[in-house]
């Protein structure tokens, strides 16, 4: 087991009916509150108007920011940034999913800085915030406990992150009820996000973590199980309420401590879904399966054991190494049945825009990808051509 | 799923030598520094002089107060109240492991109190306290990470808590090779300790929390799978140090959000060990097991789960009832195998005391002790006469 440190000093506030201590809640952090907001969904829903009579009736006023796409645009961020500085605002409060959270976080970083925001994803670590709280609408990055944001520069579409604790919101509010209506397709995309930050975690060469390792396998099989409920009963509460807290637990690190980590699937998944501005879960389905199976064979003790542990695969102790391959089969599988694609072709990407795809792509560790086994640029190349099959 | 909030706010700092970083992370909360232990061991091991060296490095004042027992007295919280007043103390910092923290909390509360501290372990909720941090040698009780404290009043060995979020500390330095050279006896009981405050949670008639079904199995399998680790080589680091983030895991309420939890064999067991001043691990193994036995009937389909997830015990679907005692009866053979007691006579407890531990044991629902079947003073009796067997 590797050194840590360890900090996730979220609130969470989680269950029926919860969005209506926002106001209480919100009070403790400020006076006037910048909401941020998606689509039209949080409108129309009635959750937008419920979240401010909320505020209102605990004194507080607030500003609407709405907008937000996903795969967050700098564009907004400059905007919500600007208001907060002429408009004195004290909390950022995000109603939505990760898109908004990842905005916001944007926002209260850039709020209190003189230069440009930009900076912090171009490897400039934050100081201080604004307040922010999360009213969490969909299951899927984890990013209302997470210590990360993504944003898009929409004039190259160049997808950035900006990690460290004090972006960690200060509460998030999570009502499962509030993701019934999610529409199949989000919710498969959520699941395989909050897979792929088990998954991405799960795959090191640390040895001697079985902490880290039966608790990624723990949230793993919630996940999976949650989600065949909800291809059946939709409205059935405790799959969403599982699949919901599982995925803040899948990415505030919990499962990731004191172990290696391997994020390649995300960053390949990011300039896909950068290129393409496709769902970062369905680029997931894609890009996680090719990955593994380009994998396995550098570890294969670790993919049977996650075939076993967690897609029950039974144990072929003469070749371990079908077991570690079946696993993925089965995880294949497990997506398609969600309704998520596994090809590029599916996705709409193209073969011909790997080379330029991965050229794009930060490779961090020298000019290679990765720890588990890293990718020079062929073989992520390689990787990529797994999933034109 | 019940709805829930959770914070769990403090910074852990984990790893080999991560002890010395004890100066620079004290001097963020204070300048003048109350440092708690237990007996000799923390003077003898040279753990004290080093962390008094990195606090003098940094420019700290500290204060010593040792001698806090095994069940910490409320003798010793009110010295130290008294020091903290007298001396303007900002920082409390335990040395040690759950009964120094436990004490180390009671004083935090009761420095900023005009009134008795033992009000709040009567009830009253604390609203402030002295900074809070920190040194773990041994992993137990998981206080380094939990919202509780129990303390025992002198007078009349009466054991009772306070629970709070404000009872969090502020930060946790714990380094695993700090726990090499415990006793095997005392390792045992932590091991022990630490699987009873997840099995009580386990222990649920809620449904639907497979979340923190999963999570605490997963603490389960680590520590049990660590402890037969170290039988043989009380120095793997590994199994050090998962055992002692588990410790802190199985004890935040991680495990327990969401779901009702039954604290009957906590109960009983503070009754236990304040009347004979045994190792509370050591009360747990006796009382836990016996309770179990007690209760398995009323939720068949929970402790066949235990069973098969943990314990290893091949699902008997015919007879899942055989399969639920088949678990409780693995459990007590691994205590057994840790060279810790499971009845009242190798503890050295009297089964003619019985009605005396129970009547003096607080029955907090109704004139019941526990939920998942509630018990009667008559059954609670019943239950520890199991132990007698």
């Amino acid at each position: 087991m590797l050194n840590f440190d360890f900090i996730s000093p979220t609130k969470f506030v989680f269950g029926k009916d919860v969005e209506l201590q926002v106001g209480q809640i919100t009070e403790k952090y400020g006076k006037k509150v910048l909401i941020h907001f998606g689509g039209s969904s949080a409108k129309k829903s009635g959750l937008l108007d419920k979240v401010e009579k909320c505020l209102t009736e605990e004194g507080l006023e607030y500003i609407e920011l709405g907008g937000v796409q996903p795969n967050p645009r700098d564009t907004l961020v400059y905007k919500g940034i600007e208001i907060c500085k002429k408009e004195g605002v004290d909390v950022i409060l995000a109603v939505g999913g990760g898109s908004v959270i990842d905005s916001a976080k944007a926002i209260a970083i850039g709020a209190l800085y003189d230069g440009d925001f930009w900076d912090f994803y171009s490897g400039k670590i934050p100081e201080k915030r604004l307040a922010l709280g999360v009213v969490l609408t969909l299951p899927a990055t984890g990013s209302e406990g997470s210590f990360g944001s993504v944003v898009t520069r929409e004039r190259d579409m160049l997808k950035r992150d900006c990690c460290c604790d004090l972006l960690r919101p200060d509460f998030a509010i999570m009502n499962p009820e509030l993701t019934y209506t999610l529409p199949p397709y989000q919710t498969a995309c959520g699941i395989c996000d909050i897979m792929a930050h088990v998954i991405e975690r799960y795959m090191t060469n640390t040895t001697g973590v079985d902490i880290t390792s039966y608790l990624a396998e723990a949230i793993l099989n919630t996940v999976i199980t949650s989600g065949y409920t909800l291809l059946n009963d939709p409205y059935d509460y405790d799959a969403r309420a599982n699949i919901m807290w599982a995925g803040m637990l899948a990415h505030n690190n919990l499962v990731g401590v004191g172990r290696e980590q391997d994020w390649s699937s995300h960053q390949l998944e990011h300039e896909l879904s950068g290129l393409y501005d496709v769902a970062h879960g369905a680029g997931l389905s894609v890009v996680l399966p090719a990955f593994m199976k380009y994998q396995y064979k550098h570890n294969i003790s670790l993919f049977a054991r996650l075939a076993v542990n967690v897609f029950g695969v039974k144990m072929d102790f003469e070749h371990p190494e079908k077991t570690a391959l079946q696993g993925i089969e089965a995880m294949e599988a497990y997506f398609k049945l969600l309704g998520l694609p596994t090809t590029f072709k599916e996705l709409g990407a193209k073969e011909e825009d790997i080379e330029a795809l991965v050229n794009k792509c930060a490779f961090n560790n020298g000019d290679l990808l990765g720890y588990l086994h890293p990718l020079t640029r062929k073989e992520a190349c390689e990787v990529l051509r797994l999933a034109c099959k």
